[in-house]
């Protein structure tokens, strides 16, 4: 599946202002920055959460995580094709907080594409979203582990990982883009992110904790 | 919360047979055996099938496995107040294919009390029986690794392991109750279980792969 | 095996002061500690240097954790046999730091008394405690998590942790000695835990990073 | 560390064959083999194994793994400086039975060079190998899981996969060599892993196992 850039992706991770009523609502702020603004903003929610989202949204959605595992006996697991039956559109892909062995993105990247879904691998520095970019996800987001959750953004604190991850992955697989996540809330952030080269975001904390999430998401786009 | 034994929970585990639409036909069942028999007849589907059960039935639902976190950034991970949220009665929690360390048991059982859910801790022999229900769960549902999914009852093949967890169980904590599993999949299976002291059975292949699964659940509370 | 009480275990963790040269050094002044005064003094150091230890000392010495695995193959796994074979005379099991799963520490107490060697359980809480202790391990070793590396001893800031573990234990096992640990460093620590009913203490960072190492561990014994 | 290639390179897993006393013994066979033919023969023993071997051998010797951590608090884990200090010339990272993630394989590939020691990240297809050599690894050993211990031999079953990881590597980093290991254990096998471009072969059960384990390594390098 293709999907229109730039991106915004939001992690809606595991807080309670992004759980259950709170996911639903956060979905519906989404879909309505995006339906004024023209720019593709995707939720990303808990797994028990998809299914209503899906219902009443029309926003891409992707899990946070899919277990490499087939249909069977994996109790507590998380399987692609129940994902895909609940509504997702994509996927992210070993995040900080889930890392995946290298055979299981591999593994995983694989069977999306045969689900017609696509892919976000999430990496740690250059080298890594190179290697990632290697297994042809649709996308790459790379985020420093010590800006995550920092407030500070990774446009702005390392521009030459953004930078150096979209020209070194370009140089293995041009059909890979590049996101930059970690630290991102504004929206001079977003649009040093896309100077850089960076074909969208990926948020979290930033958003769901703001005051006013709407309003933050408003202004995040704001300069793009 | 309480709940009304003699209790059959099936567990989906991630089958196809038991995902999605799948998951949806299959609680449905469940619920009209349940509505017709009087026999509590529980529901443990993936995570991302939950809300679509619970919009549309009335039986219990159990999460298969919650994670052993609280709220804030846990990319991937099932939140117990989101799943929750999403209308579950209770948990499996360490079962044989999401085995967990004795103190995230203790944790999520002590958390489930919280919320007014119960849980039922899957074991694997006597010993790790006793030591679960210190813990105090409702359930302890014990399951030697070498009879799951063999289709040789344990009711049957080691019945002095039911006989001896619910007898040294009840030693220690006469609150927690005993369910077996592993292997069960007819009525002289369930009636052998309970003639032995069990209060319940949790299944799953057995039922989940029928070729009729409502004939099947029916057949498997006949004797009862 | 039967092990002398009072015990105190140094667990060597991976620090760099008590790796290679410097863990045989460590275990050096345990030897000459329990030498001079007659404790029993154990060392937990990392695999690679059990063997070195044990050519040249006399003092027991402890695996720090033994995998869940039967020969074969198992490719970065630590084998119980080899473990024995290099000459461990027991094992830490489930450290706060290598959490193992209740089936796995059930199998692996099981398999230590076929090696006759001791295994010292570590918990975290009394309820952990006592279901750990149903197993039936010489040892269960609490260490409130929080207390873990603070340098505020489990036995002043929560005797009732210790006093209530050392009873719930003995009414579930009564052979099944309880040791505590967790901001353990001095001799008053060491009484307080004694006098609390703990048969010993298990320690870490407080001995291995004090300036005089063997000074700090006769300090420890000095009120005993 | 730059090591002389053709490179044989025994990992030993966890049998009883290979541990203990029998580990230094098949390390014995390893270098008398190497010293009779001139071909570089490394042994991949247990971590506990690891300081008898080196004491009394002159072959390279690898760690099985790896643990991603820096030394502090990391109980029942393996520090690469206390491997290092056992004296390890190099590690396998990532074998079939210890995948590691993606960050943790750059992050230890990384340290490895600091301390001059080489590595071999081990990969189940081309693109996962391709993937991995990006981390700049000394080797990558691809190894089809389906083929490990299967006595059936990649470099025969599916001589595609060791082709187009020799080419596909190289366009990316020719200083990283491949080894190619599962299913190897005769002469001819290691000939045809050569003639496809392997720079030698990683191996396990097939000499462990054999009757004359030391028959069985002049056998598998006498074609070379």
């Amino acid at each position: 599946m293709s999907i229109k850039t730039p991106i915004v992706i939001l992690n809606f991770k595991t807080y309670l202002e992004s759980s259950g009523e709170n996911a639903f609502n956060l979905a519906k702020a989404l879909e309505s920055v995006a339906t004024e603004s023209g720019i593709t903003m995707a939720a990303a929610p808990q797994s028990a959460d998809i299914y209503r989202i899906r219902q009443e949204t029309d926003i891409p959605i992707l899990a946070q995580h899919i277990d490499p595992i087939t249909p069977g006996g994996h109790t507590g697991s998380n399987l692609l094709e129940c994902l895909c039956e609940s509504g997702i559109d994509g996927t992210l892909l070993n995040h900080s907080e889930k890392r995946m062995n290298l055979a299981d993105i591999d593994e995983i990247v694989k069977a999306t594409k045969e689900k017609n879904i696509f892919s976000v691998v999430c990496t740690n520095n250059i080298e890594t979203s190179v290697a990632a970019a290697i297994l042809d996800p649709q996308f790459v987001a790379v985020e420093p582990p010590e800006l995550i959750g920092s407030g500070i953004p990774v446009s702005q604190a390392e521009p030459e990982v953004v930078e150096g991850t979209v020209a070194r992955v370009k140089e293995v697989n041009n059909k890979t883009k590049v996101l930059c996540g970690a630290g991102i809330s504004t929206g001079d952030d977003v649009k040093a992110a896309m100077d850089l080269g960076a074909s969208g975001v990926l948020l979290a904390s930033g958003i769901i904790l703001a005051d006013n999430p709407k309003e933050a998401l408003f202004d995040l786009i704001s300069k793009i």
